[in-house]
């Protein structure tokens, strides 16, 4: 069962105003779960569809968290997904850490699209990259698509927020460019680095290109257009990594 | 005006009876119909909204072909877009060119998820790789999310389809895995290369392993349990193509 009270809430955390209302979020599905729980994200309610009991005999990660049952159909009507998993979370959207310009960030300008903003966050997790910064107007990091799409990655995280100008410029701002810049080939490991990029629909904003001190891009070989944001992403972060 | 029939039909090309029964497919938008065009691809019908027409006042591209103007809600159900470009047509499934060994190859194993496909052909295309081989209960090519998300690139390819096994041999198949095979910062210049991947959720299949002669992986520096298949194929890719 489930009371009408947090029915409510957990509907209102699918827009933006809920979650600024709550200071919640949701998080669905089992892996993206045990990821926040051991990056002790603060998990408030915990709802599980009857289906999900029965295909999980351990249920004990949960059970130190306040849990409500609930039938399949009705899990449907709380979930946005599908094919809903039958475990799904109300969690406190976490403290902001501080940006620390010792270690590596990415840098979104006007991204909208939360899938693709998962998938960056998944292959900033593989690349052992820890703070993304994004642009005002962008899509949230809290947005219930981009924390499904990021797989768990987004726990793994140490900043996701708005950098200030002054944090910005502690930075070796490079942008990723189709058209300008040096082949990513002839790069040799930079200090201090953000990598920036663009939306796909609209690139890098004036007002950013003004702060970026070099650009890198990926040599094209055949006839495509463009390329999209993560791949172009992880192609460069294989790089600089490496 | 749009007849009944012609109403039907394209309805029915959402579907994969539909597709193969007509044998045709839907391409959706400006860009794609034009680099369809430029590419030799058979037009049968041409469908735009008047709220098209009033934006584009150069429709001569679109002449030449049998072309219906429907009012905006009609077009609305005619398309399975959110935001409707207005403009969609039917075209014939192109013939099936040879595969040729010469030239390199990205087979695909049980890949299931049209954006990630649509994904994959612009990145190829990006990197100058015109033959995409996929397993049979894969995702079709001509899907219309595939087709719509690969952003005119599907138009570019010279080989999409499912090739037989002594088509495969043909190749030196290279598997892409995040646990076994080389690095690919120490891979140089394969020759006659078909780069093999698995879908997200199940890898390569047991068959297809047999066939393969050597792996790659992509070296992991953060706690990500997996990369997105497109990021990772677009990181190979550039690695055999630089």
């Amino acid at each position: 069962m489930i009371s009408k009270i947090l029915e409510k809430r957990i509907k209102s955390l699918y827009t933006k105003k809920g979650r600024l209302k709550n200071n919640s979020f949701i998080i669905e599905g089992k892996r993206s779960l045990l990821t926040a729980i051991h990056n002790s994200v603060i998990i408030k309610n915990i709802v599980l569809s009857k289906d999900f009991i029965k295909k999980n005999k351990n249920v004990t990660p949960y059970n130190k968290y306040k849990t409500s049952v609930v039938d399949d159909k009705c899990f449907g009507q709380l979930s946005q997904v599908d094919s809903p998993s039958g475990i799904l979370a109300e969690a406190t959207i976490p403290l902001q850490s501080k940006l620390n310009p010792d270690f590596p960030m990415v840098y979104l300008d006007q991204i909208s699209d939360p899938g693709n903003l998962g998938t960056i966050i998944r292959t900033c997790d593989w690349f052992g990259i820890k703070q993304i910064g994004i642009s005002p107007n962008s899509v949230e990091f809290y947005n219930p698509k981009v924390v499904r799409s990021s797989m768990g990655s987004h726990f793994n995280m140490k900043y996701l927020g708005t950098p200030s100008s002054e944090d910005l410029n502690r930075f070796n701002l490079i942008g990723a460019d189709f058209n300008k810049g040096k082949d990513i080939n002839d790069i040799s490991n930079p200090k201090n680095w953000a990598l920036v990029m663009g939306s796909e629909a609209s690139g890098i904003s004036k007002t950013m290109n003004k702060k970026i001190s070099s650009y890198v891009k990926i040599e094209r070989f055949g006839k495509g257009e463009s390329l999209n944001i993560g791949v172009a992403m992880g192609i460069v972060l294989h790089r600089f990594t490496n």
